[in-house]
């Protein structure tokens, strides 16, 4: 390993934690460089950067993982290839699945990536394969516990998690209902991903929309959203109804104490309902169960593939500003590299 | 049944729905009459009135049940004897549950009353083995599930519901804190319901010393409150911990939009939790076991019965208000009519 000079590698920092909404401000790309692993470590040449509204939550405080400070490489999942490793009994040209963040390079020890076996295109193991497509599944299925007849409303059912929610509910013989931001994403949600129906949260008609659209009610509610949404959904809940409490979107990309929901737990007791919340990380232990089924459903076409891959590292904070409003169609996420072979 | 001059009822109406708190001047008792059962229905006398925060709430608007309106006599859970009968196939001097309301008579449909097989005094049935009691035991077991040294908080704590939930607690073997309102209470709830802990929501140090009691943080917690009780609890819950919904009594003597909870869903996701409503008549088919269960616990003494009975229909008012500024320790109660045989 003497002599190598070291390789370039281009990272985008959080250089300012944001107090309001995120900016590009709030990025610096720059020209670093990357070194050679170190025993038991392989070096990751990034191919696809995952965009996930929880990477705003990041930055605000401790999550389910460390806040991502000022002057950091920004946080993020990634697919990568593996180029150089050092004992690690990890080839070089497998396809792993890590927490690279926004750069080109990173090195990581061989038990914190995750061997990925790929089958069919690389993004959809971004995507409805990956941790978006297992999260739906094992909230949906495990938390939910739709049964065939009910009701399901999905909220930001355009959106990465949302979409297969949403469609894994139609297979599962439930009635769909999405709510989305734009009546493009509706239009979108009823004509190609077989939604009974789909709202649109920012029109006036919000409520009694969502009410006409729910007869018998709601069963199962997949949140992802949190804030004024939950609340317009919850007084619509049937007796026992269950809501899936995936991500709070809504409360992501502003520092103010958020105004919480006035509707708990009055409303839980009187209708007795149950809102829990999970991480797909729970469900570990199963993932390969949930990705094959997942990966079964996209092959005979019930599940569609709804993905945005951007171009280049540069990208990742407008893309990620962009998802933060409603902007994304889909999975969206950022190729940093070619593909391997 | 002619002739018979119709029989003085006193009773209590609710003349104004209140704005804001509750007051005397809400209420106004007058002397009624009531008339003779019709074909299947009984004349009840009323012996005990419940005094529960649910009455509030029912002013307020439509929960499991209809509003209380303006002029209607003040609803209520009742234990009564029955006088007079008419075809309904339950004797008279048969006791009963049933829900007459603010008033010394009232008639209902046989069907509406529940006879109650009377074991040691009747008070106990109107508390730690009625409602009260079998609300706490169905909410803690069922809906909390806590495990043999799990940390269990109850808000509420020297109530109705919460003195029993945290003795059921200490029953099962976990170490149980309670959260009451003044330093008294929760001298009560260590030294004579065998409480691990107690603290003082009203106290500066609410937080600090909440948190210094739950060394292994909190897996349940049985919540009878809502509101900023229920913010300051959440961060202290253990991964995965069960939040039982039971009331959301600071939240029933206004009118004012609450505030709501500033961390649902999102602490929710983060910490796993499940939060959820239950009312006892979800469990009426188990009720005999559930009263079975506290009886042998009373009996045996493991259980204490913390009750207070105010004397005459007209201390009900006060009683009530008294009720929603936490005068009350254990199930409070009015005696509108001696107690049969």
């Amino acid at each position: 390993m003497t002599g190598n000079a070291a390789r370039p590698n281009r990272q985008v920092l959080l250089i300012e934690r944001p107090a309001g909404r995120l900016e590009e401000r709030h990025f610096r790309a720059i020209d670093g460089t990357v070194g050679e692993p170190g025993p038991g470590e392989v070096l990751c040449r990034t191919v696809l950067l995952s965009i996930d509204p929880a990477n705003r939550a990041w930055m605000r405080g401790r999550t389910y993982r460390e806040q991502v400070g000022e002057g950091d490489v920004m946080a993020g999942f990634t697919l990568a290839e593996v180029v150089a490793e050092n004992g690690a009994g990890i080839p070089t040209g497998t396809v792993v699945a890590c927490e690279s963040g926004w750069q080109e390079y990173a090195i990581h020890p061989a038990k914190r990536v995750r061997v990925m076996p790929v089958r069919g295109p690389l993004t959809h193991h971004m995507g409805v394969l990956g941790v978006t497509g297992l999260t739906a599944y094992f909230g949906l299925l495990e938390v939910g516990r739709p049964k065939a007849g009910e009701t399901v409303v999905v909220s930001a059912a355009a959106g990465a998690t949302g979409n297969v929610a949403g469609q894994i509910a139609r297979i599962m013989g439930c009635r769909v209902i999405g709510i989305a931001g734009s009546d493009e994403k509706n239009e979108m949600l009823r004509r190609d991903l077989g939604f009974d129906g789909a709202v649109n949260y920012r029109s006036q008609t919000f409520r009694e929309d969502l009410r006409a659209l729910c007869p018998n009610r709601i069963d199962v509610y997949f949140d992802n959203v949190g804030g004024p949404i939950l609340d317009t959904v919850l007084p619509v809940m049937n007796l026992h109804g269950r809501v899936v409490c995936c991500g709070a979107v809504s409360q992501y990309d502003s520092e103010g104490p958020p105004t919480g929901s006035r509707l708990v737990p009055g409303l839980l007791v009187v209708s007795r309902l149950r809102m829990e919340g999970f991480l797909v990380s729970d469900f570990e232990g199963r993932w390969p169960e949930g990705e094959a089924r997942l990966a079964q459903w996209v092959a005979s076409g019930e599940l569609k593939v709804l993905e945005e891959v951007l171009d280049g590292l540069d990208s990742a904070p407008g893309a990620l500003i962009g998802l933060l409003a409603g902007a994304n169609t889909g999975k969206r996420m950022v190729r940093v590299g070619a593909d391997p072979h």
